[in-house]
């Protein structure tokens, strides 16, 4: 599967509006998703793992008990593609929000 | 910790009562959730199992893509105990129903 | 995708012949999985869900403490196809054995 | 169950010279444990999550593809406890350490 390239920053401008609750920070797209408890948190990361797995593409993230940080990029691409953006978008919704 | 004895019929009936959704099969409680689809499934699997282990009590279940059939009862007491009804209590509450 | 045809009894011989530790019960491919406890368990059910979901193909799988027995044939195709026999051999790696 | 308090520097670093692999920094046990991918490293965040539920107490954590850091201390005692010297052993043990 051909890798996508990375997006230039008015694409990245305008998928970010349609996006709310994610912010870019340090060439990533961001969020911290906040949950009753670490069960809620981690059945949500199985989700997400699921997912990623998927369309082989992972997020970089954090959990403290029922936190849990994202940041999305491309490794391979050195940047933000549109995969980061489908995962972003499938983390939203997976999160009920 | 000390393992609950099993309850008598009565018993059983009357807690049964208390539980929609649930019903008493070949010396177990049993029942089959069915969720979107095999994520959605396993997600609720994963928070089963967090609540098993911390209650060191495992339900006996089987998955078929996004269908859970759960059959609960208490293997060292020889039949169904106050375990079986926390953890059918803690499943139906974790499936959102 | 297109998914794969039902395989004939031939083909089916000679590829349980290479897949030591399955059996054809009643139109799948089967396997009892026994572990140290239910953690093991349930983390080898994780890797094969994660690999499962990944390859569009899920189990039929049950669960009981540290034991994980597998059914594997293909709904859709009425039958047992090359996916039965790609995640028996994806799942008997991920047992490690 | 009373939660233990905090550690004095003397006892950590005793422990610590027990527990190979890990380090102290900022105030917390830290190690990076690496796995062959993204599935492995997924599957053992799963046990450690079952032990951390367990145990009522749960890392602070990252994961990148096929890395995990951790970060052990303990939030209501403000500093390490046995309960981080537990957990950090059985995430040692559990990633086959």
């Amino acid at each position: 599967m051909k890798r996508p390239a990375k997006l230039d920053p008015a694409e990245i401008e305008t998928r970010l509006g349609k996006l709310p609750g994610w912010t870019l920070k340090k060439g990533a797209l961001c969020r911290t998703f906040t949950f009753e408890d670490f069960s809620e948190a981690f059945s949500f990361m199985t989700r997400v793992a699921l997912a990623a797995e998927k369309m082989d593409h992972h997020p970089d993230w954090e959990n403290v008990w029922n936190k849990v940080t994202v940041r999305l990029n491309t490794h391979d691409a050195g940047g933000i593609t549109v995969l980061d953006f489908k995962l972003a978008s499938t983390m939203t919704t997976l999160a009920g929000l």
